[in-house]
């Protein structure tokens, strides 16, 4: 059994618990640093673990089986051994990534025909090679071969999408059950709810893969352009008819204040590039809202930013330094503001486990949601 | 007084010793690491105290006058608290790289006028301004402007410049002696010989800056060009005539093997961009020599390149991880390899120091030299 549910709010549909996998235990709701290519950017795997305190990080089935390629990574022993994280590795399988390159894509039935973004050689994914891709990375869990419509899109293209979705998602787990693990550890199976921004669609999508037995369920096809108040709705609909006793996954979310919301809906597990690519731009995510450290009004500011927060960059260098470091691109600019963005995330979900266990989430959230998301 | 001078070996001319400073202790011979705007590149403080275990590390006034400017860092309390390094630091007036801006500079006998290279305003670098600079700076040693011929230049182009760095030694050293400390820890100020690569020029260099008086001398105006050989030669007419007792700084040298000649020819201090930016463009310093780790023999290479060497780089990531860090331009790999560089780099004078005490020094340096020259 892969989750254990412990708490569910009162007030709101949040709830705590936790997901036991070979690689240790993860408490939920939680967020997943994302390290597309082996590497949380610009974040030493030591620093995940001691100053960041990742539970679980995300690795792209898509990016790995292009570069380094499947046999560097088996030859290494698994993508764990490769990137030398020996916690939880959530693998997405690219279904997002090979729609972004819509361009070079011709959706057939019996997989996603793509060209490499690197150097334009051809490549065919199916559910099937889609899990055999994951065997060999190793993940602790896997994610199915989806398809991930636009926004906006016409109600017959979510529709067909939709429905290719769900005949790739039973390839898939039969994929997955006529395999093994190669490297002994156990491995699960995430299905992938779609249906765009339509009603019912989502509905069906949210049976349909509830009944496939998946170990887990994400809700895919959100964060793709609409409004936050659209998604809210979306994920509100799906979380209803999810099963209780199965981990819920949106994702590709979001800011701090989505993560806030999206618990308060029953999300337990969230992954997105946010925390790190917006630290490589500058953008600091506190408490009290947003800093952007190249803005020239921090020039002179003697100050650390939040000298009460538990991280060391909160505590430890100036606002005038980090602006200096980001002035003159100084890679120990990216380097700190990453982490220090990264120790915010999870520390904003582990306070949300406190208040749920504790029966005060739901008069903090909101607040504490319009508090992170003002800009300094 | 700066310096104590611990043991002379029997063979070479290397030396053993410390240095004491308001801000610790350094054992010499030493490197110092380069954070020429007020970061080591790519590190943070903390891995440049616990695993580089760097103890002394280089500023540049001529930049940090630039960027962030002196009234940031005045503000700010000095540059140790500025960049949160609490470690001595000795700064560079920037006459190095003055001259390496020789297009937009007119010497003149007052001081050094020249353009900024960021928005090309004007300024003036006096003897005078450049120990008030590192006043403000706070550095526990500061360098004297000097002017740094090129290589090669005629013996009537390095005379003069000579004499007029040994007329600017003068000023500079009235300034020093004029001026206080700012932030209540000592400063030292190191005076410059050079002399290009004309032995009667050095000598005459070495005599005057020893009768100024000066805490520590440095050797200028090498490693600029010149054959090793050349550099090798003159490095040992200048410590034919320092004095015993006065710390020796070689500027801006060198490779690992250049280091294991210096200190058999006397040299007590470094320092050199050379294993920083080497690194960032993947090449790693190792006992056995030099790696390349673009290249793509690496590729498939499993295993960790030194697991005997005391850095977590050298013991726990592949070569085939570090390489796919670099082919993929993640920003880890710069992190890594600058870290194990500066790790090596300061391994390297630790190795030297206890050879010197326990008296192998003389047996093993040229052997070494070899060693770490090679490309593996
Ligand atoms: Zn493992
Ligand atoms: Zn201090």
């Amino acid at each position: 059994m892969l989750f254990e549910l412990h708490k569910e709010d009162q007030s709101t549909k949040a709830r705590k618990g936790i997901l036991k996998t070979d690689h240790g235990n993860i408490e939920t709701p939680i967020f997943m640093p994302v390290g597309t290519l082996g590497t949380v950017k610009a974040v030493k795997p030591e620093d995940l673990r001691d100053k960041i305190h990742a539970q679980i990080i995300l690795g792209n089935a898509y990016h790995l089986y292009l570069r380094p390629g499947c046999d560097i990574i088996e030859e290494a022993g698994g993508l764990h051994r490769f990137m030398q994280w020996d916690g939880p590795i959530l693998t997405d399988s690219g279904g997002y990534q090979i729609y972004s390159l819509s361009d070079n894509r011709e959706l057939k039935e019996k997989g996603a025909h793509f060209k490499s973004h690197l150097d334009g050689s051809k490549h065919l994914f199916t559910p099937e090679n889609v899990v055999e891709i994951q065997r060999v990375l190793g993940s602790d869990i896997m994610m199915l071969l989806d398809e991930c419509p636009p926004y906006p899109c016409s109600y017959e293209y979510a529709k067909e999408s939709m429905e290719l979705t769900h005949r790739w998602a039973e390839r898939g787990r039969k994929a997955f059950l006529d395999t093994e693990s190669k490297y002994g550890h156990r491995q699960y199976q995430f299905g992938i709810i779609q249906g765009g921004t339509y009603e019912d669609l989502r509905k069906e999508s949210t049976q349909f893969m509830t009944e496939q037995d998946f170990e887990g369920l994400a809700i895919g096809g959100l964060s793709v352009g609409e409004p936050a108040e659209l998604m809210y709705e979306m994920a509100d609909l799906n979380t209803d008819l999810m099963p209780a006793g199965k981990p819920r996954y949106l994702m590709g979310v979001g800011t701090p204040a989505n993560l806030l919301h999206c618990v308060a809906l029953g999300i337990d597990m969230f992954d997105c590039v946010m925390p790190t690519r917006n630290a490589r731009n500058g953008q600091i995510f506190t408490r009290h809202g947003i800093i952007n450290i190249r803005n020239a009004k921090w020039k002179n500011h003697h100050k650390v930013f939040d000298k009460e927060f538990p991280s060391d960059v909160s505590q430890k260098y100036t606002m005038s330094y980090l602006h200096h470091l980001f002035r003159n691109s100084e890679l120990l600019g990216l380097e700190l503001t990453s982490i220090h963005n990264l120790t915010f995330y999870l520390w904003l979900m582990e306070q949300m486990r406190k208040r749920i266990k504790d029966g005060t989430f739901s008069d903090w959230y909101a607040g504490m949601a319009e508090q992170v998301d003002q800009k300094i």
